[in-house]
C-alpha cells in the first residue's frame, strides 16, 4: 500500500465514522502533511482519491470539504417516451406563473436569484438615476453597441470569440429561445430536448408548432449522446435544444469533452444546436465552464442567455449569439418585439465595464454553493430516506425525486396551504411525467426559513404516506 | 337663393381669389354675422356648406380655416393584386432600421413622435427617479395591475368597456401584433390587410408563415368593404388586420359606420379582426374616434396598441385587448418574451392617473395638426404639380404619391446624400409596389427644417425628370 492510499483510508474512516460531517471543512494539505509526516503531494494524492470517490470536494481557494452529496442518491436517469410529442402542461405553467404575486410563506418555486446582495448596489444606484431621455427613441433593433461590446468581452470567459455585431439583444432569455426556435425551424419540425427540461422552452416549442423529442438525460452529465444518436437516426430532427451548463432543473454541467462530442454529432447530422447558457456565469466552477458555442467553427450553434439569473429577471435583458443564422434571427427579433428598451441595457453595460458584474457573480457563486450544501443537509434531515436529489454544479435550483407513489401535484396543493411553494415535476416534461419530482430554489440567504419549509415539506409527505 | 347660400358664395369667392390662403383663419361666426347683418345660425349654415365642399375646416375651439387640402389631389385608391401573396421587402425594412442611428440631416422616415414636448416632463421626472428594486423580480405575465387598470379607464374614450383582466401588456405594439397573429392563425393561413400597410405588421405576417391578401384601400375611408367581401368569398381568409384610425401610412380614419359594417362583415364570415389602434389617441378629432373593438359583442376583435406614438417608442409599453382569445394570447405572450419590465409600466400608469397623459395628447394633437398643415403647404410649394398627398385625420405621418415614373427607391438614395431621409413606398406593400410613393414624418416642431428638406426633395425630383 502506498503512503497516499494509507492516508486516504484513514481519512475515509474519519468521514464514515462521522468525525467529519457532510459540509465540514477538512484539514488543510499543509496541516495533514505535518501531522502524518508525509509530503504535500502525498496528501494531495490522497485527497484526489477521495474526490474521485465523491466523498470529498475541493473548493477553489478554500480547501477540501466533506461532500454533502454522494452518487447513490442522485435522481435516476430519465427514460422519456422515445418518439416526438406535442408539448402539453400549459395550464400547469400558467397556474404557477399566476401565484407569483403571493409574498407570504416560503416560495421556493421560482428560479429567481438573490436580489438583495450588496454587490448589486452600484447597478441599482445607476438604474435609479438614469437620464430618461436617452431611452425614448427607437434604436438599433440588435440592441445597443455598448452592451454588445461588453457581452463580447464576457464571452471570452466561456471560450468564445464574438464580435459585437455577432450579438442580438433580446427581452430576456425567453425571447432569445423563442426567436431562435422560430429562426431555425418550420412548423411541424422535431426538436430534441433534455428530459426534464425548462418549461419556458417547451412552451416555446409548442407555440412554434413544433414537436419535442425528449432524450434520456443523466443527472450528472446531461443528455445521453447514445440515445440522441439513436433518435437522430430514427427521426428527422431539426435542432437540438440543450441547457448544458448548470442545467435547469437538474443542475448538472455537461463535461467539456461531452459538449464537444455533442457539437460533432450535430455536425455529422448537419443539424442546429440551440444552447441555453442562462446559468453559465453562476457555475461553482472557476473559471466558468466552456459553452458548446466555444467549439463552434461553422456557426451552427445559437447561444441564448440573459442576466435574469446572474443579476435580476425584471430587467429583461437577454441576448443571442446566432452564428450563421444572424439575418434570420434579426428578422424574427424585429417582428417579435422590435428593439429592446435602452436604459437597462446601458446600466448593465456600465455595471460590466466597471467590474461590478464580475464582483457580483463571484459573491453569488460562493453564497449559492454554501446555500446548496445547507439545503442538501436539510433535505437529508427532513425528507424521506429514499429521496433522491440532484447535486447542482452551479445555479440556485435543485431537483428532488421522491418515491414513485408520491404525487407532486397533490403535494404542491397541500404545501401551498401551509405557505410553502415549489415547482412540481410535470412542468418540466412535455407530457406531464416526473410526477414524483419537484424543483426547489435556494437563492435566498435566509437558510433557516428554507430549512423550516423543508421540514414542513417532510411532514406533509409523511402525512401522505399512510403506512 | 337663401341668405346662407348667398353668404357661402361670397366666402367661396374670397377664398378662390386668394384673399384667404390655405391654412388661414377665417372671420369668426360672430364677426361675419355682424358684418353681413345676418343671424349666427345663417353664418354657421354657410360655413357648414363650405365644409362639405372641403373648402373650409372647423377646428375645435379655434374656429374656421381655409382647407390646405382638397379632394382632387388625394392619393389614388390602391389596386393591389387580388390574390394571397408571401410578404417580401425585409431587406428594405432592415436597411431603413439600420440607418436609425444617423442624426445629421433631416430624418423624416421614422414614425417617431415629438419627445421634446414640455407636457412629457412629469413622466420623464418620474422615470428618472424610479425605485429600481420594484423592477427586479419576475412579475405578472399579463403586466402590472396598475397599468391595466389605467388602460381600462382610457378605453372608455374609444367606446370600450374593458376590465383590467381583459388586457395583456406587451413590449410595444409590435409584440402585440405578432402575438395576436400567432394566437389566431395556423401556418399557411391568409390574412386580409389594407394596402398600403405598416411594414412591421407585414413582416410579422411573413414570420408567422402566413400569406397576405392586400385589399384595395381608399385614401379617405380605408379598406374597401366591397373588395374585402369579394376576397372573403374567394379565399379562406382567417383574419382581417386593419389600422382603421389614423392609418399608417395613409392617415385616414375609417368612418364610424364603416367600422361597424366591417365588424358585421367579420361576424357574417365568422372571422377575426386584429385592430391596430396605435395612433388612435392622437386623432385630430375630439372626442377621439371609436375603435372597431367598441362594436365587439362576441370577442372576435383583438385590439392592439402602445404608447409609442402618443408618448415615446423607447419605453416599449404596449397592450392587447384580446377578447375571446385571452388564454391563447397569454400563452403566446409568455413564450414570446415572458413578462414586460415593470418600471416603465408603473411610470406610465402614474402619468395617466394624474392626468398628465390627457394633457400631453391634447397638446400633441394641436401641434401635429398645425404641423400637418404646414407640411401640406410646403409640399404644394416645392413638389411637382401632379403630386398627390394624403390628408391625415391624426398622427404625424403623411403619404405622398408622385408621378408614376418616379422611383422612390432611387429618390431615397439621392436624398440621403443630401441629408434628407424618408420611408420609400415599397416598404408598405407585401410585394414592393408603391414605388412612386413615400411616407413623411412631421412630428418635429421645427417646421423650417422640414420645409427646407421638402425643398431639397423637390429639387432632387426635378433633377430626376430630365424633360
Ligand atoms: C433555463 C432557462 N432558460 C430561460 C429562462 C428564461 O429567462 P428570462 O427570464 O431571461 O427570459 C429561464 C428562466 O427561468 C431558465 O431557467
Ligand atoms: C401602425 C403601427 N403599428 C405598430 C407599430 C409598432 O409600434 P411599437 O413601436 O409600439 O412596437 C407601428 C410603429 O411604427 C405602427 O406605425
Amino acid at each position: 500500500m502506498t503512503l497516499y492510499e494509507n492516508l486516504a483510508i484513514r481519512l475515509r474512516e474519519h468521514i464514515e465514522l462521522g468525525f467529519y460531517k457532510p459540509g465540514d471543512k477538512l484539514p488543510s494539505v499543509r496541516q495533514l502533511a505535518k501531522e502524518h509526516g508525509v509530503s504535500i503531494s502525498t496528501v494531495q494524492e490522497a485527497y484526489r482519491q477521495l474526490e474521485q470517490e465523491l466523498l470529498v470536494e475541493a473548493k477553489p481557494k478554500s480547501g477540501y470539504f466533506v461532500s454533502v452529496q454522494n452518487k447513490d442518491n442522485l435522481p435516476s436517469i430519465s427514460r422519456p417516451p422515445q418518439r416526438p410529442l406535442e408539448v402539453s402542461q400549459w395550464e400547469e405553467v400558467l397556474n404557477m406563473l399566476m401565484i407569483r404575486s403571493r409574498t407570504d410563506g416560503v416560495q421556493l418555486q421560482h428560479a429567481m436569484p438573490d436580489m438583495k446582495a450588496t454587490t448589486l448596489k452600484p447597478l441599482l444606484k445607476d438604474l435609479s438615476k438614469q437620464n430618461p431621455e436617452v431611452g425614448l427613441s427607437y434604436s438599433d433593433v440588435r440592441g445597443t453597441k455598448e452592451l454588445r461590446t461588453q457581452l463580447s468581452r464576457l464571452a471570452v470567459a466561456s471560450g468564445c470569440q464574438l464580435h459585437p455585431d455577432d450579438l442580438v439583444i433580446t427581452s430576456g432569455c425567453q425571447e432569445a429561445l423563442s426567436v431562435c426556435l422560430r429562426a431555425v425551424t418550420e412548423p411541424g419540425d422535431i426538436i430534441a430536448i433534455e428530459s426534464p427540461s425548462f418549461y419556458g422552452s417547451m412552451q416555446a416549442i409548442k407555440a412554434a408548432n413544433l414537436k419535442a423529442m425528449e432524450i434520456p438525460t443523466h443527472p450528472e452529465t446531461g443528455i445521453s449522446l447514445e440515445a440522441l444518436e439513436l433518435a437522430l437516426d430514427q427521426w428527422p430532427i431539426k435542432a437540438i435544444f440543450v441547457t448544458p451548463t448548470c442545467n435547469n432543473p437538474m443542475g448538472y454541467t455537461m463535461p467539456e469533452d461531452k459538449k464537444e462530442q455533442l457539437y460533432r454529432l450535430a455536425q455529422s447530422y448537419d443539424i442546429t444546436i440551440i444552447e441555453d447558457d442562462i446559468y453559465g456565469d453562476i457555475s461553482f466552477q472557476f473559471p466558468r465552464p466552456k459553452t458548446i458555442k466555444s467549439f463552434d467553427t461553422d456557426g451552427r450553434v445559437l447561444l441564448c442567455s440573459s442576466f435574469s439569473k446572474s443579476i435580476a429577471p425584471g430587467m429583461r435583458v437577454g441576448w443571442i449569439a446566432p452564428g450563421r443564422y444572424r439575418d434570420k434571427v434579426t428578422h424574427i427579433k424585429y417582428v417579435s418585439s422590435s428593439m429592446c428598451p435602452v436604459t437597462p441595457q446601458l446600466a448593465v453595460a456600465k455595471f460590466i465595464r466597471l467590474g461590478g458584474y464580475a464582483k457580483h457573480i463571484r459573491n453569488m457563486r460562493l453564497n449559492y454553493e454554501k446555500q446548496r450544501d445547507m439545503l442538501l443537509k436539510a433535505i437529508k434531515a427532513y425528507l424521506p430516506k429514499d429521496t433522491r436529489v440532484s447535486f447542482p454544479a452551479g445555479s440556485f435550483i435543485l431537483w428532488v425525486e421522491l418515491a414513485k407513489d408520491i404525487d407532486s401535484m397533490k403535494l404542491v396543493e397541500k404545501c401551498r396551504q401551509k405557505g410553502v411553494g415549489f415547482a412540481p415535476g410535470p412542468l418540466f416534461s412535455a407530457t406531464g411525467k416526473y410526477r414524483n419530482c419537484f424543483r426547489l430554489n435556494y437563492s435566498e440567504k435566509n437558510v433557516e426559513k428554507r430549512e423550516a419549509a423543508i421540514k414542513t415539506l417532510g411532514q406533509v409527505i409523511a402525512e401522505m404516506q399512510p403506512d
